[in-house]
């Protein structure tokens, strides 16, 4: 649980014995994925090299430069015309590499609107690649809006992925410095790491100086979508005070992070004048700060939100430049006893309402979810959801499954991420140690990501993912065959699973034995298991065993008689 | 995750401003807790103090003088016999103070024979206090097999708790030796460590020398039930030639156990050999060490188990010192692969066989259970066992729910095991993050002790456990109210929670500041919060916008119209 040195973001520190390898598909894609070389079986038969889900982005690229932009030209070919005059909106000094011309759309140029066309893109052909599923599949899950492609026509270094519950289950971290502390080489670093470890999408949080800097940094190093609360930015622009905030600056603000890049808006126009009254007698209020902003803002005015009141507006522009919404939960319960009350209900059902507007305008959508939710509570959730908001994905924190463990907030929390996966979350937003307590530091970051990871997993075995199982299955294999070098390098997270090992029995030759620190040599019950197996004859153990079972079980199965 | 250096076992240095106090109830019981003193709130209220759950035992003894013997007169009250003639068979030096006079039960000494005569016990007495609830309940659980005190007459120090669906889920914490790594000092500490975090039972799974010597003070300073193996030790008698094994060589382990104090047993006697070749087919085979013993033997002879076909005289040892049966799962998933499968269930039907003779006999029973589940099959084991096994108490090894995480499998298992413990699952049996690949140290059962403590209490809140709320709700509060410093002692482990935060912000006054590193003083929702709580004339506004609310929602909750 500790502050521990660790490596720098390298990947072949992280995964050893693994290779970046690509695979080719149409109109020019190229999907990266990590190949695991695996050693032979004690038998000798071969075991095939093992291919996982890779997010960690193109390798070996200067920060100052950024990644390459890989889908220029998918976007070039679209209908969207370039705004130099737009570069000195971003006003920041940028490094030449760091560079890019805004672009916008000259209509609709959303993934949702080419999906209800009838039209795969490349981006489509990508994540059908990645996921293993057919293309068609794609475009029909973005077309009917069960699932959402974040890629912004300004972050051409993304590499696309998909959100929806009939996909593998993602997970997203957050990152972003605070008033208080961190800065932006720190910031760049953490999505480096992040992603390294496997987060899908990236939120950056930040509210202190230099945001936006921070951002067209991010931004242009990375190759996941990345995600924004924009009420954050807007609230620095009015000093910090809620009351000041108008729709104008909030919608400039829109403006200026979409050119940028940001794939998706959280968007708190959910939290209506009407509803805070209902958080007045909760255990702990408003815990978002978004919706603690807005609520503010509605108290102050005695008015309905902006966000709510402007909502079409805010459609526009984000079909300008496919921006994707993740509708915020503002009221979402803050403690196990707020979970699923009239406030966070009431909330789900305008962001159906809202959800469906989006929709009209061909903006992808999706719907963030709670919080702190006892697992007996959890199912109701997702029902709701799913009917209110029309099988838009839904994308939840966590969610924590109790209050009383602040420092282990990434497994009271995973514990109901996982289980919400499984009834369809489709992205499951990161929780860290140090939730309710402090900033993570890079370890936090990878500990959160990794518990994340495990989560998603088990919600994608649990769903049923075709592709999911292999895995486990290819890590058992090893297990039992004592491959242990194997074995880890098919972990999350090699470095740990192989350092926990040699803290016990350190020998190079302790990595080949056929046994562990656990049981010792005389004990080890898969030594035994398989001397069994190899030893006992077993085809005729098999066959006269058999016998001797059917009989056993039709005369009853019981000796005390 | 990396090894820091800890504290000693030191009650008052994990849990600030906590005191041990006593529940004082019938028969001079006199029941532990622990006493959180909590501040006031910030408008003067004060909080009363907060009593949890204590397992520590009794602190500030010489582990050369053992514990107190809190039950030895309500034993001397039974049908107890002296035999000092056996206290030799122990067979090892003692120092004076860790020696106790050999018990044994002129006839049935077991707490489910007290209870099915309507007997409330002492210990079903301590138990009630323990848990908030009738004797009655407790007694009428234990007599109908539904829960089970594991409390050997020879285990005096034992503070009495109860296994079972109808009270608070427990945690099993394994400590032991290995051939390969270890000593008695560190396995008496690990004890006291485990303990004081929050293990209601701990399992001696030692199998390197002295392993007799180092549980008699295990068992001396320990007020929670100790579990054993006794194969294990059986095994080494043979010098670890499985084959060798004989039915008397292991009955006189089980008594030389028993007469040392040990609590529960587990027994593989469900492993028969019919079931071995539905084994062979497996992703990764037998992974109980006590089930592959079996295995082999039973292949090698080619005979029923003689854990099987002795039943019945385990049955009677068993029942002379109310030593209660864990019924092994010796043939459990050891993958994602294997889970459910026909071994599996065939030999979770023998235990519940196994569990009508051992309730025939008054012998306490409870079945422990799997091993590698994903999330989508663990209620099928819930349900299996309560059907076959008669509600006797199921005792779980997680489930893992996933195979790709070995560094992380604290995180994979607590996913199961909080799911398996809503369903049902009276004690869970803790994984560290080293399962897998080495010994767990102190750091690693802390880990381990900490994450199952979260997913026995998730577990309580989602079976609407009537006193676990309580806990989440005095900590949401202090959450809300800025008592940084009862947030901590609130938390199952306030010195890592105080750590974390002191990482970032590690100014005294921080610990009183109305806001945290997260957000900074401008973002904090949780000061918004109450700001919209204290200034926005709170009354006023309800009333109000109550009516607004009501209003809009009558008129359809739209505005987009």
């Amino acid at each position: 649980m500790a502050t521990t040195a660790l490596p720098e973001a390298s990947f072949a520190d992280a995964f050893p014995c693994s290779a970046k390898v690509h695979v080719e598909g149409p109109h020019g894609v190229r999907v990266p994925m990590r190949e695991i070389t695996l050693a032979d079986s004690p038998d000798g038969t071969p075991n095939a090299p093992f291919r996982v889900y890779d997010t960690s982005g193109p390798q070996g690229h200067d920060v100052h430069e950024g990644l390459p932009a890989l889908r220029e030209a998918w976007i070039a070919a679209r209908g969207v015309t370039a705004h130099p005059e737009r570069d000195q909106a971003l006003g920041v000094a940028m490094p030449e590499g760091l560079r890019r011309t805004v672009l916008r759309g000259t209509g609709t140029v959303t993934q949702m609107h080419y999906a209800k066309r009838g039209e795969i893109t490349p981006e489509m052909e990508f994540v059908a690649l990645r996921e293993g599923l057919p293309a068609e599949f794609v475009r029909s899950e973005v077309a009917r809006g069960r699932a959402i492609i974040p890629a912004n026509i300004n972050h051409p270094e993304l590499e696309p992925m998909i959100i929806g519950r009939g996909f593998h289950v993602k997970i997203n971290a957050n990152i972003g410095n605070s008033a208080v502390v961190s800065s932006i080489e720190e910031e760049v670093e953490k999505l480096r790491w992040s992603t390294l470890w496997g987060a899908d999408t990236v939120m950056d949080l930040s509210t202190g100086k230099d945001i936006h800097e921070t951002r067209q940094w991010i931004l242009r190093n990375s190759a996941v979508p990345i995600g924004t609360v924009p009420i954050y930015q807007a609230l620095e622009k009015v000093d910090g005070i809620a009351e000041d905030l108008t729709w104008e600056v909030y919608r400039d603000t829109l403006i200026e992070q979409a050119e940028q890049g940001v794939d998706y808006f959280t968007v708190h126009a959910g939290v209506l004048l009407p509803y805070i009254p209902m958080t007045a007698r909760r255990m702990t209020g408003i815990v978002s700060r978004g919706g603690s902003i807005i609520a503010k803002w509605c108290l102050a005015h005695h008015k309905e939100s902006f966000l709510y009141t402007h909502f079409r507006e805010i459609c526009e522009i984000m079909a300008a430049y496919d921006v994707s919404f993740s509708l915020g939960d503002g009221l979402r319960p803050g403690s196990i006893a707020d979970a699923n009350d009239e406030a966070q209900f009431a909330e789900l059902k305008t962001q159906g309402e809202l959800t469906s507007i989006a929709w009209e305008h061909d903006v992808q959508v999706m719907n963030e979810g709670p919080g702190h939710v006892p697992m007996h509570l959890i199912k109701e959730n997702m029902e709701k959801q799913l009917e209110w908001c029309h099988e838009a994905p839904f994308y939840t924190l966590g969610p924590l499954t109790t209050d009383i463990a602040p420092g282990y907030d990434h497994i009271t929390s995973a514990i109901g991420a996982a289980m919400i996966g499984w009834y369809g979350t489709a992205m499951l937003c990161y929780v860290t140690p140090k939730e309710h307590l402090g900033l993570p530091n890079r370890d936090d970051v990878k500990t959160g990501v990794i518990t994340y990871k495990i989560a998603a997993h088990a919600a994608d075995l649990a769903k049923g993912h075709p592709r999911a199982q292999q895995r486990d299955d290819a890590l058992s294999k090893a297990r039992f065959e004592f491959r242990w070098r194997d074995q880890f390098h098919l972990a999350l997270d090699p470095q740990t699973a192989m350092a926990y090992h040699d803290e016990t029995l350190p020998a190079e030759g302790a990595k080949v034995a056929h046994f562990c620190s656990m049981c010792g040599p005389k004990f080890c019950s898969m030594r035994i298991s398989q001397d069994i197996r190899d030893a006992a004859k077993l085809a005729e153990a098999e066959q006269g065993m058999a016998a001797k079972a059917a009989e056993f079980r039709t005369s009853g199965g019981e000796i005390y008689r």
